[in-house]
């Protein structure tokens, strides 16, 4: 650092609001989580690709999440050459551009797979981050519903390999064909309706968290929230409302029935009839594949993005857990997707058929957590073996013991502090060690190293002189041994302690 | 998509300048190679933390490589509030701020790891990216030349576990204040030297790719380049130019005379012997712990980066291979780092003693490629298993052989296009399948599903009828089972084939 620097003030140490920070253990959960998603999505013989996380803004195009402005959401910046970049705000856009650059390369379908972080440029809030993590996988060049069903069975296939139970979670499908059918039965087609339709679209996707009284307010005039907010509604008519309304509310108990019902609701809507036709077939596939029990037509689902052009589907949690108010909380959604025939299209000018799923991995290590999955609760784990420094000039002889650790491929460092030896054990605790090896000018006369045992030590702490075995346990927690018996005693505490 | 989309002109799809994708065969080779330098710096007692791509501005200063002007070479953009966010440019600052974030909370010495993509706002060129992927190790709370020491160490274990024999690699190490002891000793140290400083630097650390005739350019009034581009120099006296330079090539075959060398080339600065003593006590340490031979004191390595304080080292690859005319090149460094006493401070207000170590990933990739190490090279992965879909109708059916063999942990796939047979088949052999699964109508009368091995049948194809086995081999590369040994019959295939 240069001198003008060290005299100026000092800079606050600060994350930037609305992204975190990850220690060692989240990290670790988050890679078994991704290697359990992996493995299943090769075992469907998905690939994996990877896109940089810039791309020109516009590649990205006006699908932006949740927002009605184009480029509103998005963090945006200028190369040197004075050109438009955007960080990605979805996995989806990038595989777009990806498959549209090297189309003739691919085999086709082309079935691919990839993790990574995306950014929005938004309000962070409790649970909402600008950085966040998506596992997507993705099939391009099929048009036909086998790949969308595929998907959904390979959604639930994945929640049970990270521990979520059969019961414990849904895939919802519905179907986007269906959705025009209704809005055309109620008059509401047609040039000019995207914005409306849009508007729609994202009042039906909050009835989880609104119910049908605050999504009537949506579709029609529109509503004030808690904090006094307005947002505008679609200005439907009360007719239309109904209709809407009805047809979200028509899951029942069993798909067919669902179905039956669905049919009646388009009416005579060609569109409609063609998406309850896929319906149908996806309904067939996941019965006759075994999965008719947790994979269910519901018309409530619609996903609020606008590029979807067919089937869409939505992965839930549907077991309750306590907040920390003692109040039952659901994690609800933890992935969605669907049939986006027109992205591709945007660089290729001829429609290319495409389905995705997109599962929110932050949310999901969140949920994994509150039911106390092993894949993300093991214990964290235990720190290296500390070799204190007690003579400041016997350094060489210090590190030559953990180069031997190591050379036997026990984790172990050397205190490299300035502290004293109860700092340097107290380190060595906090590291988590299971134990520590000492040497003072004593043992080194002798040519012994002493092994002390930090587990058993804090046992015999907290324990009294009347324990039957407890000069067992002292002469336990803490011995000698000749120098060259270092690595074998070692391993032998190792041992004690799994 | 909305409907004025598809009428709009289309948008080219591209990657964005110095950006690349990557494909299976890449990403899996980073990861190995991740997890081999991962388990290497737990062995030494380092634990994951990591840091979101984005920071304030403000929070990654003014230490920005290779460039003179501050904030240049970075990403840089306003959030929603009209703060300054950027994109991270290396893992050293982020760490900085994190250390300063979350001081009290951390094990001091605090060793850690992280790994990730950082991003470069410069002209790309060839092997030149704008973002990139580094894996950095630090230990922050320690001022003792022991942490330097290890961490050199663990460099070269590193670069073993990779697959790069000794003797193919060695880790150079300098030190800043012996550095700055011979520009004392040439008059050249005091207030407002800062920039000239930087400049210096910066062209010792180019000696590499141009030579001490180049780098006295530089030293001086100015070098020109190949392209007739102008560099202007730090304008040094040939006295101290000489002197310098003396300095770079101090170097000699041991260690020990290196070390003898410096200590008379910084005369009686006490800053400078104070480098040396450093430099002589890290000697000590490689000698003890067997690792004289391929750690080396020299004075030629400087780092271009202002903010090192004390020891700087580089991990550097000797070997020679050919590039694509047959010349021979050598990769030279792929990693380095140093001792950055300051970086803290400028949040904290105090020093903070640290060193850390940071590899550039792709450019290790790239030379582990060129050897032909067993941790990239090794063959793309075969495909899925792919059932074909011969007749539409039947897609529940066929759906179901899939889900009895991903039961079975087979990885495999039903075609989701709408081609015929023999396209079928084509995509099989271009996803470097093993085996189909096929079932027309006469063999679904009949029960059973014919397996056809696509290795032994690129076999067949490029035989004669002459061989002796033809038979044989015609009977093995396609042959029915009855539906209920579809598993047993493919995992046979899939066991021909390792």
């Amino acid at each position: 650092m240069t001198e003008s620097d060290s005299k100026s003030a000092t800079v606050k140490a600060r994350v930037p609001r609305g992204l975190a920070d990850r220690g060692p253990v989240e990290i670790a959960a988050t890679n078994r989580v991704m290697v359990a998603i992996r493995e299943t999505y090769e075992l469907y013989g998905f690939e994996a690709v990877e896109t940089p996380f810039i791309e020109y803004t516009e590649a990205l195009g006006k699908f932006l999440p949740d927002l009605d402005r184009p480029n509103e959401g998005v963090f945006s910046f200028q190369d040197d050459d004075d050109q438009w970049l955007s960080l990605r705000y979805d996995l989806t856009a990038p595989l777009a551009r990806y498959v549209a650059e090297h189309f003739d390369q691919l085999p086709k379908p082309y079935r691919s797979y990839r993790a990574g972080f995306v950014f929005r440029n938004e309000k962070p809030g409790p649970g909402r981050f600008r950085q966040f993590m998506q596992f997507d996988a993705d099939t391009v060049g099929s048009a036909s519903v086998t790949a969308d069903a595929e998907i959904c069975m390979m959604a639930a296939d994945t929640l049970e390999k990270l521990g979520i139970r059969r019961g414990d979670y849904v895939i919802k499908v519905n179907n986007r064909k269906v959705l025009d059918g209704v809005l055309e039965a109620a008059g509401l087609e047609g040039e000019g309706r995207g914005a409306q339709k849009l508007i729609v679209l994202r009042a039906i996707d909050k009835l989880d968290r609104l119910g049908p009284n605050g999504v009537r307010l949506l579709l029609g005039a529109g509503r004030k929230d808690e904090s006094g907010d307005f947002t505008k509604g679609a200005d439907l008519a009360s007719s239309a409302i109904d209709r809407i309304l009805d047809f979200t509310a028509a899951r029942i108990a069993t798909n067919a029935g669902t179905l039956a019902k669905l049919r009646k609701t388009v009416g005579e809507s060609a569109r409609g009839l063609e998406g309850v036709a896929e319906l149908e077939a996806m309904a067939e596939l996941f019965e006759a594949a075994g999965y008719g029990d947790r994979i269910v037509i519901d018309p409530a689902v619609v996903r609020g993005l606008e590029y979807y052009t067919g089937p869409v589907y939505e992965a839930e949690l549907t077991f309750e857990v306590k907040d920390e108010h003692g109040r039952p909380v659901r994690f609800g959604s933890v992935g969605g997707g669907g049939r986006y025939d027109g992205l591709v299209a945007r660089f290729r000018g001829e429609p290319v058929p495409a389905t995705g799923f997109s599962i929110g991995v932050s949310r999901l290590l969140a949920a994994l957590a509150a039911i106390k999955s092993p894949i993300v609760t093991s214990e964290a784990t235990r720190g290296p073996v500390v070799v204190l420094v007690l003579d400041k000039d016997q350094a060489a002889r210090y590190q030559g013991f953990v180069t031997k650790l190591r050379a036997a491929g026990i984790r172990s460092e050397l205190y490299l502090g300035s502290s004293g030896m109860n700092a340097q054990l107290k380190y060595a605790d906090r590291r988590r060690s299971i134990c520590a090896v000492i040497q003072g000018s004593n043992e080194r006369e002798k040519g012994e190293v002493t092994i002390r045992d930090l587990v058993l030590g804090a046992e015999l702490a907290a324990s009294t002189k009347d324990r039957a075995d407890y000069l067992e346990l002292r002469q336990k927690a803490q011995f000698a041994v000749v120098e060259d018996r270092l690595v074998e005693a070692v391993q032998e505490v190792l041992a004690r302690h799994g």
